[in-house]
């Protein structure tokens, strides 16, 4: 605004200088003065430039991107369906009153949407309560469900680490009412199962349970209405020393260092079968109704584990927290043990790829007459996933395809253009992946060219004597080899040079 | 609140009764309607219940319906994967200002979100747009892509008839500088098949030119400043009859009543290459430039059409206008010939399902020197296409399978829920789709049944004698026959009864 008025000022200064009949050559001075400035300020066609970005936290996926993360997706996707689960899809918004009171603190980084008349909205945070309301609204009770979906934070992005504000869900759950800590090993099953599939290198599964973390600060001595603080503290405990959590607690939060090295006591276990044992045995967390149900539920978890044969990468560890309200039971988070990439710097924050719980209570806060409907599920973390394996494509140079074209219709000649169209209709028709240059004479040399560079394997090409002798020239990109088919048994030929071994 | 306004009266009645020291018989009367009142409004509990429904115009998606749009997804993608696309993913969310000033009137109909701080954001109103800013952000300028992804748009919702605030396009979309109308035909080509495929039954491929549609126009005697709105009034063809669209170019947007006339002379007209010739000796539009332009690239794109053999069901038509501002060139439109469902009364307005066109000018206006990258691109109609099938679906009462399950692990005898577990494991590391009841000791007749209401077609059985001998008992589900399967040979076995023939 200060540089438009500044022309005004200018274009005054012209306007009088003309009306006081002055020095032409002042005049042009003047003009040119003012140009100049105008084209500083960018002229009209600036002023209406777009910022070409997509919103701060997210971004585009190109054909390459797309390639490795359908990679990643058929490998979740696979496992879920191996575990016999159905699919289901909720809208991207949700009613604002559906988020509402289930996220604490976080809810704060929901999105909302404009109010523009009718319904108060906001784009979903999770696929968990989106799920909860599903499963009310339609009063199912019973239902083992995938769901694959972006959600949205308006969390401090870090997009190298693979945290964005748009970002994918892989979610598996199973709602119902069932014999204990079946469905909850399952979950575990098939964390294990995709994080193996997806060799990104060694993991460790984290487990404990809300009735443990309970008991446990019932039995150091946290007043009932510090335990969700506490537990937070707690929570942090992945990314800061013990000094400073057990600092947070007491200093923060007024609990007594008494409690608080209690809780440092306890926090530190991680082991399996015979830790659980053990804390069966202790003395005070025996006594604690709540801890004592969770220990055993824990101990009924690890023997189905070790049915599984997955316990070698199971740490029961009563450090982990989780930061989510809704969890009631059984807690786990997978995190990666090795970082793929070469930055030292960042191989201390390997993050967590997979985490879940159970949340019996959740589908009750959404039913009239608050009916439960016990859940567990497993979220995988794809978008972290994704950034190890695309940093580790990149660094293999690997080189990956992103179309499926079989073959590409080409000719030698000029004006051949109608018999390659003719021709490429006729694979088409027959189910053939195939594609032609758009152009009326391209040169063989550039046909073939982008066969190299896309990967397509074959070239079919048309001649005048091919088409006398009722023949294509199929050459294979790779070896060069060129042989002539005949015309109706090219279809079948091309299948089968195309086919996967 | 009218029935709370009774209540208020009727606790005035309760009140006054009492003053007057009336009959205690006659005020406990008076309580019970009171209370009754207030329980059929539904009390405290009841205001703060969440409202169970998804966002206006928007819906879930059953595992039932998952099924059947999967159906539909694989035909498009394989047609778009036939054509040597690649994949590309954007955001939900632009910023605000990529979306504005590209749909005209229709801008009214975007979903802005709310100003939390930071960056105004729109969510996309069609795929396209946020394709072009791709290729400007990217300076791509040759790339052949499709895009699966929903879009919103703050419409009247008709939900019957597949019309959604969120809902999915499926683009595929040909950028690049090209020799003429190979790409275009190109496009026709993909709809053709698509509809083809998912034999929606008989459809029409109408085909226009913007540039013939102008051209019109100037010949006629339109002026240029009324070109657009009087091409809408053109669009409004498919649902009113001439006489209206006259009456509103002569009376609401000031036509000359010989120009109108004029106009429904040239609209009427369809066919296919005959067409073309006639008005490429058309003493007016011959000497039009731009139509002249239009036809011979009509007469190009028939050409290579008939070359793909689909003429059969494509006409030009010069009715067809199309809404979006942003098209240069030809310009498509598929409609359905017969409804599938029974109602009569809807087999008048069967929609769109599949339209498209070339926009040659868009990436110009992201690109901050205006270079231009010409495109053309087709977009499937997803949800008019489901609201078909799910009815034929529903019609037909088909049993759609909603998982791949091969096979139940079950047990006939009690306490072998670990060797259940133990065998379904190998199954899942085998790579088996299989499940399990998460109970300890279910009957043989609830696995069973479990069965037959999923569709898995075998349960291997695990009891005392079969642990002993070394085998599972593998039983058919659908002929009941059963036979004992060697333990090692069990993952085979299942294999081949379970792949598609």
């Amino acid at each position: 605004m200060a540089d438009e008025a500044a022309v005004r000022a200018q274009a005054e200064a012209v306007r009088r200088l003309k009306q006081d009949k002055a020095d032409p050559d002042e005049i042009a001075k003047e003009v040119a003065k003012l140009l100049e400035m105008k084209a500083q300020l960018g002229g009209d066609e600036g002023k209406h430039k777009f910022v070409l970005k997509t919103p701060k936290g997210t971004r585009d996926y190109s054909p390459k991107q797309m390639a490795i993360r359908e990679r990643v997706f058929n490998a979740i996707i696979t496992s879920f369906k191996r575990h016999g689960a159905e699919v289901i899809d909720t809208p991207v918004f949700e009613l604002k009153e559906t988020l509402t009171g289930k996220y604490g603190e976080d809810s704060k980084l929901i999105y909302d949407l404009k109010d523009q008349g009718g319904e108060l909205l906001s784009l979903r945070y999770d696929l968990t309560v989106p799920f909860a309301r599903y499963l009310a609204m339609n009063k199912i009770t019973n239902i083992k469900r995938y769901h694959i979906a972006k959600v949205y934070r308006r969390d401090n992005p870090a997009m190298t680490r693979g945290r964005y504000r748009e970002f994918y869900q892989c979610d598996f759950d199973i709602a119902g009412q069932f014999d204990p800590m079946i469905p909850d090993a399952e979950c575990l099953k098939i964390v294990h199962e995709i994080l193996s599939d997806l060799q990104l290198g060694d993991f460790l599964i984290k487990v404990n349970d809300r009735r443990i973390l309970d008991g446990m600060f019932a039995v150091c001595g946290v007043p009932d209405s510090k335990f969700r603080t506490i537990c937070s503290s707690v929570d942090k405990l992945d990314k800061m020393p013990w000094e400073d959590v057990k600092n947070e607690m007491v200093g923060e939060k007024g609990l007594s260092p008494e409690a608080a090295d209690h809780i440092g006591e306890y926090v530190q276990l991680h082991g399996g079968l015979d830790l659980i044992e053990r804390l069966l045995q202790d003395p005070k967390l025996s006594q604690n109704k709540l801890a004592k149900e969770g220990l055993g539920d824990m101990k009924l978890l690890f023997e189905y584990l070790t049915l599984f044969g997955i316990t070698g990468k199971i740490s029961f560890d009563l450090s982990l927290a989780r930061g989510l309200d809704y969890y009631t039971g059984v807690i786990f988070e997978a995190v990666l043990l090795q970082q793929e990439d070469n930055h030292v710097e960042e191989s201390v924050s390997v993050g967590s790829v997979a985490g879940g719980g159970r949340y019996d209570g959740l589908v009750g806060m959404f039913d009239p007459k608050g009916r439960k409907v016990p859940c567990v599920g497993v979220s995988i973390g794809i978008e972290r996933i994704f950034s190890i394996l695309e940093q580790r494509v990149e660094a293999s140079e690997e080189k990956i395809r992103t179309t499926e074209t079989q073959v590409l219709v080409a000719s030698a000649q000029k004006k051949l253009l109608e018999e390659r169209l003719k021709l490429i209709a006729e694979l088409w028709d027959a189910g053939i992946k195939a594609e032609v240059l758009y152009k009326k004479n391209p040169k063989l040399l550039n046909q073939l060219q982008y066969c190299e560079e896309t990967g397509i394997p074959l070239v079919a090409i048309v001649g005048e004597q091919e088409l006398k002798d009722g023949v294509v020239k199929l050459r294979d990109v790779a070896t060069r080899e060129e042989v002539n088919v005949g015309r109706e048994s090219l279809v079948e030929e091309i299948r089968m040079r195309t086919s996967r071994p």
